[in-house]
């Protein structure tokens, strides 16, 4: 009987994967890994077979009771099996409903954490989430545009926190920025779209609330975050000095 | 002229750290490190001069502008230059403080990311910090109790979320609870306080909001997260079957 680790893949680099994720790909026999996982971060393991199950931007392409058994199943062939997800296993991957599947059929789980999208866009951006006078509080989640009971739920949250971080969001821009407004975040605080977090593919777009939907058309189709708040206030008046491409290298004037 | 490296250098265990963050440390000349970061995560950065800069939980016990002053000084005599910080440096790290002074001095920085403690205490866990249908949202904050001009704003970010990751906050445990009730927070709400994740000292005490004065009085003194939310409403009701010990695994029954 195998074990099945749940793998943080980190925001995109593949150098950002921790060393004890770097350690378990290494030696790993099968990988079922995400479509957005970049191709040198499944480089890492390469004994691997390698199974995409195909999960874009949370949206559901595999199944997930489909998923849960195939590493039920992989875990009774072999000894090391990787569930691999981008950024971290433990924030918006439904790893839980993938442990609770692996524990009820008695394979033992180990998860792995990773770098989330939130924390590679801020050292590229520069940006403290939070900073001193400004911001203790930052909140983290993907908003569920006129579902559910509460439709307002996530709006509501993100007002809530100084610094508000939105996952898989970029594509409904309207909603979010119609549902912001009508939770009271003022039309002029500043937010930040960051596209392609710490790969060299990366953008960055600074605007307001207020004009998320027209910045957000800019987009080219990767993965991106919304942040939102004052801390991103001196990005907007910075502009285009903005490190636009690569990693995190923040150069003096 | 050299460059100045802020590195989050994890949740505690030294095989949390990226891959590039060990990298940078391989090469490092000075290292300033806050007195948490474990001795084996030092260890990483062989040739460099250590200088302990003394910050504990958010205490200062070095003024956050001598740190930066050395942060200058030293870039300007090395050419590799660690600022390292626990966890992520761009949450609750002062992190734009220094970035800020070293831009003003004409000196590149580099922010290389961490996992922060929320992220490795989740993994030890086995406990997602967001679930389909219970919570698509998370805040992490710092508890400001009685101070400032919105002295309950920490406890309306805290209800806000459908989970809250509490940091620096366990020694304050009684007047953390009482915010959170006076907030509205159901004082059944599911708890649970992690202290040391992912080092082999790890102790995790699953708890109510109600009684987590007296919870937190069963902590050793090393730095802990209060986590809250109904994600961990089934870590009550296993009590002692939890991974007490160690880093994140997690056994089947």
């Amino acid at each position: 009987m195998g074990k099945v680790y749940l793998v943080g893949a980190g925001p995109g680099a593949a150098d950002l994967l921790t060393l004890r994720a770097a350690r378990v790909l290494a030696r790993a026999d099968v990988v079922f890994h995400d479509s957005l996982v970049d191709e040198s971060v499944l480089d890492m393991a390469p004994q691997a077979r390698r199974v995409a199950v195909g999960k874009r931007c949370g949206q559901l392409s595999t199944a997930q009771h489909f998923i849960n058994r195939q590493l039920v199943d992989a875990a009774r062939r072999h000894g090391c099996v990787v569930r691999l997800k981008g950024g971290d296993p433990m924030l918006f991957g439904r790893a839980q409903e993938e442990i609770s599947a692996l524990l009820d059929a008695g394979i033992d789980v180990e998860v792995v954490p990773g770098i989330s999208a939130a924390f590679g866009a801020s050292a590229a951006l520069g940006r403290s989430l939070t900073r001193r006078g400004l911001s203790r509080s930052v909140v983290f989640l993907t908003p569920a545009v006129g579902t559910g009971e509460r439709p307002h739920a996530w709006a509501d949250a993100a007002r809530g926190a100084e610094t508000a971080v939105l996952y898989m969001a970029s594509r409904q821009a309207e909603a979010i920025a119609g549902g912001l407004l009508a939770a009271g975040v003022p039309p002029a605080r500043p937010a930040v779209l960051v596209e392609d977090a710490t790969l060299p593919t990366q953008r960055v777009l600074p605007t307001t609330v207020a004009r998320l939907p027209e910045t957000a058309r800019q987009l080219a189709g990767g993965p991106a975050l919304i942040l939102v708040g004052e801390v991103y206030a001196e990005l907007i008046e910075q502009g285009a000095q903005l490190p636009a491409q690569g990693a995190g290298q923040i150069a003096a004037a």
